[in-house]
């Protein structure tokens, strides 16, 4: 394979990306970094055009094919088109799989809900934190920043690829589609320390980083929840409610 | 109180400060933000310039006496000078209090040991759970990232104002300083749910972000202990992994 510079064409569609309006113009979205893009690569995503150096062609041979076009251009043009500086290997143009409905959880398997959450670091760790747990979706409030935001993808290390996201009218499904009981994490709940999940299906809900979960919810909120304080601080931040909430449910037994 | 300009001279000094060679020289370090400035306000910290609003200065007037200078100056001009944009009310220049060496813990109660942490908000992060598990102390291998770096002083929403955090030769310190048992996250130790935290007191010891903690600290550590893992995320991130583990150690019943 010979080398060949990113296009100025190109360059101008991936600094598009970088927005919502165009991710949704075009239905598609980037992934950088060498271990996302393998991972990319080897799942049902379709990358549509993946740049890489020689280096990284060589050494993923196999594996080119799974791309509609493939360039190997130089670290100097790729680090050029790369939102984050430190990628000097790949990146990907993929394609935003068809929407869908979420489906049902599976028995005794709990899922997440998030209303609200703004930063995209927060929302890709709690992505890769529901990997990590092997909880297999989370609902979004239809405000939440879009998960193709590519700090979201970076922070997510892959985890976009096995945990499912799904954005919905919470206020709605919940009432009208799927009953599963919802548990709120809130500061004046139960103490999680004392609770326990019951083994069957339902989901841990996660509100605004600064407005906590809004009042349209809290009719259809099974049971508040709280980690207990020790100390002074005024909150955790909730990627780090969510680990251990999410770790909680494990110790209750439930998937 | 007048409104004046920030002067050449101070903003030359304001952005000298985010580097750690400046703050170094001027022994002092800048806090943004309403919240973080109130709190440096009211403790025991020496503020030495304090630049706010108008608005600030009115709502805080009792409080303006505990800064050494405090100069009123134009929005604009704060914004000017923030590292964080969205800091519109406040920002002051903090003397770095005298390095003392860590205190022995008091009993029954569990520390934090950060080998190598390089990014800023992870260590943020990671003082506000210590803060929020009222963890007294935090000892850091002298290659973490420095405590006044601004994004540090950031994330950690006033909790460096009751979490101290020290600068030590781990290896040194615990071999010959003191003795305290150190617990280890690693991979391939104990499973935390299955793992009670004697009571006495003792320290987490969490790793750099990629690396882990390193081999010359593992002659020292006690015990290893792994966050089972449930899916298929490689890792969890350091911050949530403290989360995870800190709230264990309050199960366990040590303070």
């Amino acid at each position: 394979m010979t080398e060949a510079n990113i296009s100025k064409r190109q360059f101008k569609l991936l600094n598009a990306l970088q927005l919502k309006k165009f991710r949704k113009q075009h239905q598609s979205f980037v992934v950088e970094g060498e271990k996302s893009v393998v991972e990319t690569l080897k799942s049902a995503y379709q990358v549509e055009e993946l740049f890489c150096t020689l280096d990284f062609a060589d050494k993923h041979a196999t594996l080119l094919s799974k791309a509609s076009n493939t360039w190997v251009v130089p670290e100097t043009d790729l680090k050029k088109a790369s939102y984050f500086q430190t990628n000097n290997s790949s990146l990907a143009i993929v394609g935003i799989p068809a929407s869908s409905s979420p489906p049902k959880l599976p028995p005794n398997t709990y899922g997440l809900v998030l209303d609200g959450i703004q930063d995209p670091g927060n929302l890709g760790t709690i992505i890769r934190i529901a990997d990590w747990y092997g909880m297999p979706q989370i609902l979004c409030s239809t405000d939440t920043v879009d998960l193709y935001n590519p700090k979201v993808i970076a922070a997510c290390m892959g985890s976009f690829l096995r945990v499912e996201v799904f954005y919905v009218d919470l206020s709605t499904h919940f009432q009208a589609v799927d009953q599963a009981p919802l548990y709120g994490a809130f500061l004046d709940g139960h103490n999680l320390h004392e609770w326990s999940f019951p083994q069957q299906s339902g989901y841990i809900v996660l509100g605004n980083e600064s407005k906590g979960i809004r009042d349209y919810l809290q009719p259809i909120i099974h049971e508040k929840i709280t980690i207990p304080r020790f100390g002074e601080a005024e909150s955790l931040n909730v990627a780090m409610a969510t680990a251990v909430i999410c770790d909680h449910v494990k110790r209750s037994g439930a998937k």
